[in-house]
């Protein structure tokens, strides 16, 4: 199917699901949910709005391992939802046909006496890596790790893989690389697949195997790991303990998860948003208000703090009115520029792209672009202010957009580096913060070279 | 190695290279040079200055394999840079060693003579291949696939699909899927290679095999491509011609830089700088300038379309010169939350989380949004401008207020999915647009407001 067949088959199947609810056509709807991708059920589901609906087409689901695949593809609030309802023996069924880090993930949103009493009743085989999945912060290597690996010491030949791969390949859910450890469990070497085909049957795999491995250790942030793997075009990292033992892997698959997560993310950081990317559907008004208000609390209070700046100079404003008219773009070129500043290094920094090495040639770059900026805007709008006023308003207006174009290149290009180095999500301090303090810079330089040139300086010329 | 000990790596990489090249000790860094991995050599030929510095260092560089791999790894310009400088030989001994679509990226960006001698001096088996692929549009599905993929006829048995990849599994980059095509090349269906370790040796492909497989068409958006595969976890996706002939691959590696590079030019766009992501740092300060000034152009033009305003109004503003006061928060506020919803609204349509079906429930929650947040902050300034002047101006920044928010939602919400209807990007909407004109919307709500209720219905109070 192609991407039209499919938005199209999305279309058919939300219509057709609800049709068939409508119509209690049971049959016809069992049969059809049994027929649709995982991911198809999970969207149909999503976009079903009465809770009790939810919970008939789920229950038309058949067997634990695809309701494990819907659960696993629901944003959380529905998979909570959808899961709570069920009877206990349903709910087991489920965590054993979910892969362990998906398991874990789903244990860590339930209420957390649910979680426990379900760990108690899982079977020892699933709920031991359970467990210890759930003890990882979410967002680390741990957290994010299946502990479905496969791992064979370093004298073991390639054949007795092979074999093994034969039997057991089922049970591993992406197999790409072979780890070789030593008795104790620690990360010697990688193999491909690939490199286990083309060697002769009886090939040690302490001697074919590739070291010193690239790896995470459990608790790197999950952005360090995707950067890893994109770096070095990897399909799973290996994950150790402190002490260097292997303890899981995580899977490219999550990884493309991971990096769509933290741009989403890093995009709504910026615009002062919050930050919870995978959310942007299901949180309901209230919550959306809660998350943006605080930022918008910046702006705000950069407001009212242009108010008293305002107030101050109003002696400036009174003598020469018309000194108004240019407040707005004053204001404005400078907060968007240090955007575009800030959204560079904030996103060079969050891929590799600016490391801390680049960050003075980025600075000069910027500063540069900032100055040439200033130059063609200053000269352009002084020219109209020159044209439209006088030549004393239209050297106000051309010096001070220059200086608030400088200033704003700095600010954009330095707050992100700061906030990186005091350890703060540089995406934070893109958005309202540098635009907010770049207005007001703007404003400042401005209503400061007014009141200097035209008011001290000798009366302005009328126009 | 963790990534601690891989970013320590880095700088201590490039130190000495530094080092070696002014001592012209050109058999320890040779020996060093080749002891790298490819991106790290591409990252220390990035930070040379130096075009002469360099062609020495890639020089060093040992084998065509190796140099295939750090030319790929390179940003465009260096990679121009250093491959230019080589002999015709050395150039085609490269070419033979890249991937048929890297080796077709490097091509489009050669000079067109230069491109086509190389094509007619490569050995057949290669140039066929990167010709056919330097006809495909640079980001489409065509532009990124690689045609080495694996391809059996449906009556082919498991066990001669295996004998095969013995043989021949070095020769294909990344084996995850065998296709299964007819006669004529058409897509048919796919297995997965550990279906093919899990079914008897005389298993019938045609038997086994998953239908209907999900593919790309050459001509479909990259950005569409990685979407498909992320929502359904594949590995690799087929790509087909009009015809339904299985083309090509694309693999997830690709897939993965064009999910990050598709993520920061969105990002770089929603800011106003052109988009061309992945050169955020190679670019220079007067190419730099040219990509952004465009859009700070549309804050000028803001800019001198809100003095044309002031003039108008400048009757209100001399009759009660404390309105001016207020003018940056009216501008701002509706700029920071028309850039929050339309943030949310572009990077939900490009990850596929906001579908045509959703616009309606979140325009809904956006205007809910907007009302709280103007509810709060009209209260919040329009208490302040109370207190700090008269009720009069508290009315007429808290009404102001209230309507900016509620029409900078609508428009940052509709920009957007107008944008798109009209096929373009609508990330190019989000930024300097939507917050340009949600501050002169700002500006004309509070100044027309304040002329109706304070000029024309009576004089205003004296503070």
């Amino acid at each position: 199917m192609s991407v039209n067949e499919l938005s199209q088959r999305n279309v058919l199947i939300l219509d057709a699901v609800h049709r068939l609810l409508r119509r209690g056509a049971v049959r016809n709807l069992t049969k059809m949910v049994n027929k649709m991708y995982p991911v198809e059920v999970a969207k149909a589901l999503r976009h079903l709005d009465d809770p009790s609906e939810k919970r008939i087409v789920f229950g038309l689901v058949a067997g634990a391992e695809r309701r494990a695949g819907v659960i696993s593809e629901l944003d959380p609030n529905s998979a909570v939802a959808v899961f709570t309802e069920l009877t206990r023996a349903e709910q087991i069924d489920i965590l054993h046909g979910l892969d362990t880090d998906d398991a874990a993930d789903l244990m860590g949103l339930l209420p957390a006496d649910m979680a426990t009493y379900l760990l108690e009743e899982m079977s020892e085989e699933h709920s031991g890596g359970v467990a210890d999945l759930m003890g990882y912060p979410a967002e680390t290597a741990g957290g994010i790790m299946t502990p479905q690996f496969l791992a064979f010491p370093e004298d073991t030949d390639a054949q007795t893989v092979i074999s093994y791969l034969q039997e057991h390949a089922a049970d591993a859910e992406m197999v790409f690389y072979l780890y070789v450890v030593d008795a104790g469990g620690v990360l010697k070497g990688v193999l491909s697949l690939r490199d286990l085909l083309t060697v002769p049957p009886s090939a040690r795999l302490g001697d074919i195997m590739h070291a010193p491995v690239i790896k995470a250790g459990v608790f790197m942030d999950q952005e360090a790991v995707a950067r890893l793997t994109a770096r070095y075009n990897l399909l799973a990292v290996p994950v150790v303990d402190p002490d260097d033992r292997l303890v899981g892997i995580i899977t490219v698959d999550d990884v493309i998860d991971v990096i769509r997560e933290e741009a989403t993310e890093d995009m709504l950081k910026m615009s002062g948003t919050g930050g919870e990317g995978q959310y942007i559907l299901s949180v309901g008004s209230l919550r959306a208000y809660r998350l943006r208000m605080p930022w918008l609390l910046v702006n705000v209070a950069g407001g009212i703090a242009g108010a008293a700046l305002l107030t101050h100079f109003s002696g400036t404003l009174e003598a020469m009115l018309v000194l108004a008219a240019f407040i707005p773009v004053s204001m404005a070129l400078g907060g968007s520029l240090g955007l575009q500043s800030s959204t560079i290094v904030v996103r060079g920094l969050a891929t590799g792209a600016i490391e801390p090495s680049d960050v003075r040639r980025v600075f000069l770059r910027e500063l540069r672009v900032g100055a040439l900026v200033g130059l063609t805007c200053g000269t352009l709008v002084g020219g109209v202010a020159l044209l439209w006023h006088n030549p004393w308003l239209g050297a106000v207006v051309g010096l001070s957009l220059f200086s608030a174009s400088c200033v704003a290149v700095i600010t954009g290009t330095l707050a992100p580096v700061l906030f990186q180095r005091l350890r703060i999500d540089p995406a934070i301090s893109s958005g309202p913060l540098v635009t907010t303090i770049n207005d007001l810079t703007g404003l400042i330089i401005y209503l400061g070279m007014a009141t200097l040139m035209l008011v001290r300086h000798g009366a302005p010329p009328a126009p």
